[in-house]
Formats: C-alpha cells, sequence, structure tokens
C-alpha cells in the first residue's frame, strides 16, 4: 500500500503537487479537495479574459491541446483522485485526518493521511467599507468573478468604472475597461500607482501614461463609501476627496493567505502567510504548504514577505512532491519579480526597490537610466525607464525596475538570474548578454546601469538623485544647474528654474572657467551620460570635486514639473 | 605631464578606451588613428539599412541626439585626438612609437606612446575563388560596403542575389533582400544555417522558416567559381552542385582578426586573434587589445575561440581604459551568445552548443523544449524551440538555443547570465523569473527544460534524441512509439513509421497491459511533457524501466520528415 495523501486546495501549487507526485511515487493514493466547481484554471488569465485576448472562459481550464482539466482529467492522466464542491473544514493531525464538506448536499467526511498539502491559497481583501456588498462590486479572483465582471461590462449603461487598488490586479483591469469605452477611474490610497513594485519616481512615467490614455487617477486618496441605488446597485464611489460615479467596481487591494484551516489546526503562522521551511514543510512534519497560502522568504533582505505568484506556485508544488517521495528538495526563496503590461507600457520589476532595502536596514547606491531599448538608429527603439539598486559597500545587485513602452523583461530576467546567484554589479558587468540591433543596444540598458553604480562606487562622480536636487531647490540653495545639451534639446525639454546655466558639452572644456568657482554645480543632460562626462571634465579641469555632481537620470528622469515642447 | 596614449583602430574598442580613459585622467594625451574615413559608427546596424529599419547610413555615425561622431566630436566632447585616413603601419616596441601614414598625401610620421591601443578589428574572409574579384560581389563591413550594396540593389536588374554564408551577417542580408524582391539564394558549406551558433536539430525549424519565404537555401555546397559578363559583372555563381544565377552576391563567409600589426611586432598571437591577458594586455605589458582583433576566453569551456561582437567590444574597451589610469581591471571571457531575427524568426544562443560541448570533452546531457512563449490560452502566444545544454554529472549550466516566431531574448540573457556565475539546472530552476500571461508561462520554458534536466538526472526517465530514435528506426530496430495524444492531434501532424501504437494519455493507465511486454517502448507527444508522463505511468505500473523512453521534444521538436497536414 502506498501513501494516502491529500492535497487541499486544486488550482496551482496543489495539482502541481499532486501529478508530480504521482509521477515519483505511483503507489501513492491523492486526493485534491477544491471547493470551488474549478480546478487548475489560468487565474492569471483573467484579465486577458475581460480584455478579449483570451477568446473564452473555458480557454482557462482547458491544457494546451484543449482537454478540460476536471475531475476526469486528473484520475485518467494524472492518476489522481479531485473532489470539487468539496470544503475541507479541519485538520485533526493526532488522528491523520481531513473533515471535508460536500458543498452540494451538506455531507462530512474524514479523510485520512499519511502527508497533507495544504494549498489554500489567497482571498481578495474586502474591507469593511460601508457599502461593499451593493450588486457591481466585483473582486478578480475566481473564474466566477471573470464571469460576473464581463457580465456587468456588458450591463453597464453608464460605462463609468472605479477600479480601487493600482497594485498588479487593478492596472491590468483598466486596459479591458478603456477599450470597451469606460471610463475609468483608480483610487490608491498611496501616493503612486503600482507602490509595491516600484519607487516612486519609477512610477512617474507610467502615471502620465496612463494620465495620456484617458485614466483618471485619483492617488492619496481612499474610498470612504460606496453609494448605491434603490436597487442595490452601486452608483457613486465617494473618496476622502471626491465623488465618482460608477457603475462597475473593481476592488483590486491585494490578497490575504487563507490561513484559517491551518492556523485552527495549530501550525505555525507568520506575519503574511503559513510558516513553512526550506523544503515546504509546515511546523507539523506531516504537512506541506505552498503556493499563495505560505508566506515567502525575500533573497534580497533576508525577510519574510508574501509574493503571491502563479510561477511561485508551480515551482513550490514540484518541492513539496519531491519531499513527500521522499527526496530532499528545497526552495530557497524569491525575488518578488512581477512584470505587467498596460496599453502598450510594459513594467518590470526583481529585487527589492530602494524604498524596501532601506527599510530592510541596507545601504543602497543606485543608478537612474532612462535610454532606448535597441540602438537609437533602429526606427523600432523604444523609450525604457530603469533603475537599479545594489548594496552601497559590496555592489551586490538588490534589484531592477524598468517601465516603459520598450523591452522590459529581458533586462528583469538577467537581473533576476543574477539575484538568486547573490550577484554584483561587476557580475551584471560580465554577463554575455545577447545583443543584435533589433534586439537591444550593444552596451544594454542594464549593464550601462551598472556601470553607472561602478563609476559611483569608484568615486568617479557623485550624484544626486532628483529628488534630493528638487528638495535643495524648494529649499532655495544656490546650486548650477549645468545643462550641457544641444540648443535644439533645451527647446524640447527643460527644467523649470532660473539656475539652469547651458554650455552644451563640446564647448564645455575652453568654458570651465566661466562656471562660478564657489557653488555647487550639478551637471546634467538628457538622460545622464553626458551630465557624468561633463562631471568629469571639470573635475579633470581642476574643479573642487566635492563642487561637482551629475543629476540621476538627466532630464529625461526628472519626475517632478518640466517644460515639455509638442 | 599625463600619458601619452595612442589607440589604433576607431570603431568600436578604440573610441570607447580612449573616451573613457579621458574621464579617469584627464591628463592623458590620447590619440585615435583609424584608416578609414568613419569612426565610433553602429556598423551591425549596416544590414538594417540595407533593410530600411535604418532610414540613412548617417544615421549610424551620429550619436542619440544627432551628433556626428567626426573628429570634431571626439575632440570637443572626448578631449581625444582622432586622425582619419591614418593607417598604423608599425610599432616599434622599444622605441615606443607607432609609424602611422596619411593615406591622403603618403607621409609617414612616428606617434610615441606611453600606452598604446591595438583595436584593428576584424576583415570579411574572401577565399581565392576565382572569379572574386568581379563587380557586384560585396562584403557587409564598413560604412562603404554598406553604401555599395545599397546602391548594387537598386541597380540590380535582375533581382538575383546569392549569399555565400550562412552565418549572422549572411542571414541578416535575407531580409532586405527578400523584401526588396530579389529572388535570394543562399549556399553554405555546412549541413544547415548558423553551424556557428545552432545544434542542427535547432536548425531545423529556421530553415523551414527560411524556405517558406521563398529562400532558397544550397547546404552542404560551396563555390567554385564565380562567372563574370564582358564588363567584369558577376553573371552566375558556380557552386560544387549548381549553378545560380546572380546580379548581386554577398560575401559572408565570416570574419578574421586583422592581426599583422600585432604580429610584425612580435606580440604572441593565439590561434583565433591576439592573445590577451584577463586584463586585455599583450605580450608587451603596455600594449593592450580588444574588440574584434583578440580571441575571445570561453567561460563554458575553458578554450580560446574567435566571437568578435560589438557588445564585446565595449567591454573590452572600459576595461583597457580601467587598466591604463592604473586601476587593476578585469575580464574574464565570454559565452557566445548571439541574436538574430529574420523575417519574423528570432534566433538565440548563449554557451555551447551540443556539439561544441562535446568536441571541448565535455560530458552532455540535454533537453528539448518546444512550446509557446506564453501561456496557451493567449491569442498572441507563439512557438519557441528550447534547447538547454548541461554537464551531465553535475548539472552545471553549458548553454541553451532558442528559436521560433515567440520570445527568445530573455530566455537567452537569463541562461546567460547564470553561465557567467556557474549556475546549474537548480540553479536556473531557483530564478524568480517574471511571468504575466503577456509575457510568459507560469512555467517559463527554460524552467520547464531545467526540470527536464533535473528529471533525467534524478533517473526519472531515460529519453532518446531525435536522432537516436531515427537511427534505430533506421536499423529496423523493432521498437514501440507510443504515441499518446489525443485524435485530432494526429491527424494534424504524426511519424511516418509502422512502429507507432497510439494510446492517448487519459488510456494508458488502463491498457498498460497491452503493449507488448519484450520491446523497446519510446512515448511521445506533442512536444514530450505528456510522453514523460506517459513513461513514468508505464514505470508505475511496473514494465522495466530499462525499456521504457520517451523522445526529446515529442512530434514538434522531430527535425526529420513528418506528416503534416495544412
Amino acid at each position: 500500500m502506498g501513501k494516502k495523501v491529500v492535497v487541499i486546495g486544486g488550482v496551482a501549487c496543489g495539482p502541481k503537487a499532486a501529478a508530480r507526485l504521482k509521477r515519483l511515487d505511483a503507489s501513492c493514493e491523492i486526493t485534491i479537495v477544491e471547493r470551488d466547481s474549478e480546478v487548475s484554471y489560468g487565474a492569471c488569465g483573467l484579465p486577458f479574459y475581460l480584455e478579449g485576448e483570451v477568446p473564452e472562459l473555458v480557454d482557462l481550464t482547458t491544457t494546451p491541446v484543449g482537454v478540460p482539466r476536471n475531475a476526469g482529467f486528473f484520475k485518467a492522466a494524472k492518476g489522481v483522485d479531485v473532489r470539487t464542491l468539496t470544503e475541507a473544514v479541519a485538520i485533526d493531525r493526532k488522528k491523520q485526518v481531513v473533515t471535508v464538506k460536500n458543498l452540494e448536499d451538506g455531507s462530512e467526511e474524514d479523510l485520512p493521511y499519511d502527508n497533507l498539502v495544504i494549498a489554500t491559497g489567497s482571498s481578495p481583501v474586502r474591507p469593511p467599507i460601508p457599502g461593499i456588498d451593493l450588486a457591481n462590486i466585483h473582486c478578480l479572483k475566481t473564474m466566477e468573478d471573470g464571469a460576473a465582471i464581463k457580465k456587468a461590462m456588458a450591463e453597464a449603461s453608464g460605462k463609468k468604472a472605479v477600479i480601487v487598488g493600482a497594485g498588479l490586479i487593478g492596472l491590468e483591469c483598466v486596459e479591458p475597461l478603456i477599450n470597451d469605452g469606460f471610463e475609468v477611474h483608480v483610487v490608491e490610497k498611496l501616493p503612486f500607482v503600482l507602490p509595491a513594485l516600484l519607487d516612486e519616481e519609477m512610477a512617474v512615467p507610467l502615471m502620465k501614461h496612463l494620465q495620456a490614455k484617458g485614466v483618471h487617477l485619483h492617488c492619496n486618496d481612499g474610498v470612504v463609501k460606496f453609494v448605491g441605488d434603490d436597487g442595490g446597485r452601486v452608483i457613486k464611489v465617494a473618496t476622502e476627496q471626491t465623488i465618482i460615479d460608477a457603475d462597475l467596481v473593481i476592488l483590486a487591494i491585494g490578497f490575504r493567505a487563507n490561513i484559517g484551516l491551518a492556523k485552527d489546526a495549530g501550525l505555525k503562522i507568520g506575519d503574511f502567510g503559513i510558516k513553512v521551511d526550506a523544503h515546504m514543510r509546515t511546523s507539523d512534519p506531516l504537512i506541506y504548504s505552498g503556493g499563495d497560502s505560505v508566506e515567502s522568504f525575500c533573497m534580497i533582505t533576508g525577510r519574510w514577505f508574501y509574493a503571491p505568484m502563479g510561477s511561485t506556485a508551480n515551482k513550490h508544488g514540484r518541492v513539496i512532491a519531491s519531499n513527500i517521495a521522499g527526496w530532499n528538495s528545497t526552495f530557497t526563496g524569491v525575488c518578488g519579480t512581477g512584470v505587467c503590461k498596460i496599453m502598450g507600457f510594459n513594467v518590470g520589476r526583481t529585487g527589492s526597490t530602494e524604498r524596501d532595502a532601506r527599510a530592510a536596514g541596507l545601504e543602497v547606491i543606485t543608478a537612474l537610466n532612462p535610454g532606448l531599448d535597441r540602438p537609437h538608429y533602429m526606427k523600432e527603439a523604444k523609450l525604457i525607464h530603469l533603475k537599479l539598486v545594489a548594496e552601497a559597500h559590496t555592489g551586490r545587485l538588490l534589484g531592477v525596475q524598468v517601465c516603459g513602452p520598450g523591452e522590459v523583461l529581458s533586462r528583469v530576467d538577467t537581473v533576476a538570474a543574477l539575484l538568486s546567484r547573490r550577484g554584483t554589479v561587476d557580475d551584471l558587468f560580465e554577463v554575455d548578454m545577447a545583443y543584435a540591433p533589433p534586439f537591444s543596444p550593444a552596451m544594454d540598458n542594464v549593464i550601462v546601469a551598472a556601470n553607472i553604480i561602478q563609476n559611483k562606487m569608484d568615486g568617479l562622480a557623485n550624484s544626486f538623485t532628483p529628488a534630493e536636487i528638487k528638495a535643495k531647490l524648494d529649499r532655495g540653495e544656490d546650486i548650477v544647474l549645468l545643462d550641457v545639451r544641444m540648443p535644439a534639446e533645451l527647446e524640447m525639454m527643460k527644467l523649470p528654474y532660473d539656475n539652469v546655466v547651458h554650455i552644451p558639452l563640446g564647448k564645455l572644456r575652453s568654458m570651465v572657467d566661466t562656471l562660478p568657482t564657489d557653488r555647487e554645480i550639478v551637471c546634467l543632460c538628457k538622460i545622464s551620460l553626458r551630465g557624468y562626462e561633463a562631471a568629469r571634465i571639470l573635475i579633470g579641469h581642476g574643479v573642487d570635486p566635492y563642487r561637482v555632481h551629475f543629476l540621476d537620470g538627466g532630464v529625461v528622469a526628472w519626475p517632478y514639473e518640466k517644460i515639455v515642447k509638442g
């Protein structure tokens, strides 16, 4: 007789663990219990079903060759029993049984186990805001949610939608609504969008993009109340600052791990989810957990956090199966990698933001490197903003943020690969990245960013961040902003300050003596490469290096007010 | 007085070394000598100028903001003297002088140096084939070549082109010619295209793509003679096997390092270029070399090879500048990364091919993993073929090849990042790659490939490569090809052999006993995932594991004859 294994939860981690375990040990008797009617579906595809990129909801529930991934499929192809509409209601760890309830007839049954897998996933956060139970206020998590929102979109006569929360899911819902003719409002508590993914200055280009596409952003604002009509349908969203008409609301405030069952069973729970060791084992050695129900170890900060991702859930399932089969397999952590695409604008992140790294007590050094994703002579070249974060003293990579209409995936994945190997900016410079003009510039954007940090660490030039310069100017500090661009470039875009002195780089060597001899000089250009060059020229001409800085990221990365022509 | 530094060669490595050195040490007096009239141009953009993606040739010679990168620019912006149309003709290492010749007036001059940088680049291979000097036979290396080919394309009344050599440059020339209405023939000595980048089975999808686009491939064939008309213009190309009409020939047989000057000066020369240490120093400690003129150390095989790339040349320049400035900077090697895009088909490679790894004496284990680049439910999902190569005993990553209409860059760069850190397939599994449906599947293609190799190393299932199965079938071995796909899939594409037994995966568990008990069983499906599952089912049902295999990559990766419908 083989082991009896019960898997609670049938979306990602659970089915993966079950199927692989059966492959590793055919003698196992494995049962998946799932309280919903569907198992093993592509939940991440729901926003793209709303958008129409996924033609039918059923496409999310089939294999690549069109076979429905239902109980029959799991039995026949995988050798695993699946019970849908069945909820696990209690775990008796002493008796090693899970009590499950048939949600159709209400009957209960005890399933014995030798090993148990808790893959109960997560639930959307639904705060107790007045009116939150009105009709047409939806979360987006399950197939049912997807169907309900699609229906509500079709029925919303006023075509006014409010998305609460500017995280990944919230922003992924923007495009389907805009494309469908909705007036879209996004309400976000924090001062900028994607606050869990980006530093503020990196969110600015995305916010400008959203606004250019007609999205109404309400940052630094929170929902106070949902107002309904007589029929109990939402018609207005009252925020701290305004009142917005709405006939459809999508709540996307985030997800929380479903820990109830584990907690009731006395398993150890962390701040963000079920606690597991590197073998995905809970505090009970017979019980494993993975996917959205566990908290994740951050390979960058060494701290625990919540990072529910379909990619990670599948890896957890694999590791859990190996361990139940008696191997010794580990999953050491994640880097908080995320990526999304919103109306032609890409955003990617891996590792820590500067803010998170500092909050974890790390000393950081950063590079802002906005630039084209391909050589400038290629018509297809598009802008990407890039921020690389490293540990100040060692150059250990801590993270990268990339956003813009250009390519972000390869840059994020390259840094993610190095993060998991504890690579440094020196290592990043050495990566033999793929280069050809249709794909990337000879010196890839992320390698240039590594060079910028190397230069800073080598003491070649000091820089100020846009925030630091802004603060100086706001304080009225008498600094010189030395803009070394061509005259035509200044016409296109410039900083709105009187402090600007303009000397094109090509004339700087002969005009160093015309600069003030007692004030701080901050060199800048479009993206900061010439700004850095200018700083080196000044220092080379004997200007006190302590007076010479360059502006990180130049005018393009300047997130505050600027004068733009055309 | 600062150091006097002479830089021979003004395209990529040379200008980079010169400009950075001036930034590091403003006291240096730096002179770049270049025998051509242009410096610091984007030579890699030439095929895209032919195609029209780069509007004007001059775009390759300007900075991103449109400033010409000429002698005036280098003097004013970089503080570096540039002498174009000036050839270095001799190096006197004892006197520390370079003799340079003004190509306009023939005068010679000695330039003294404290340090010398040899960045003489490479030249296209032009074998002594009869008729090779006929008009309209062009290489593609310099701006002049680009202009000449563009002119020849416009003037070629017959619109018949022959490309000799199916390497990166040769194939990059296909698209502009096809788009311009040319009949295009590609002649390649080796049995398949991109032979330096790909293993044979990975080149097959590209060859089919080229043929579908109307390109005439002549592999396993070589040019014997170019035939001209009375005006000395090429009209025919005679190969070992045929005669092809041509009014334009592009020679793209490869490049060789320009080592003459270094060799004459008594510097150590390797099998493929100038020999340098990890500091990019030649055998004379005052002389550095980088870019296309040096040979490269392969981080995978530990052997020297020739890998001329614009990306590497820029890195060399940076390291050389640091070392001349008195720092201690190293460049340890490359992975042979390359990428290209040919009429909507992407090809990328990093590390060693299986063939090269075996030739270097390494024992390899491989995975073939063809699949969609995004979740199958996304309409935009496109196929990529993927081959991962690792060291058999340790799982150390050796390389990856990716090709298809789908996304290849992020997969190549992820593996490249791990290669430079000596990562294993276990490390690849742990990389927290960016996942969202518009970009990638939950389990990225390259991570699935890592899992396949892990499974093989863990002894879960043995596989045969397509070549091994083909050989068995050709020898008439009585094996069972167990195809576990759905009936409708078999209709679409199948192997043309009588040995096929068809049992859909869902029925296999109940039909194991119907299979022969004495013959080798090779399980297969579309891409091999179900084939692997089938192998595990058979083993789980007690079939002797030594008789059970799966076919690497399934029917999709089968590079030989197959029956395809529609």
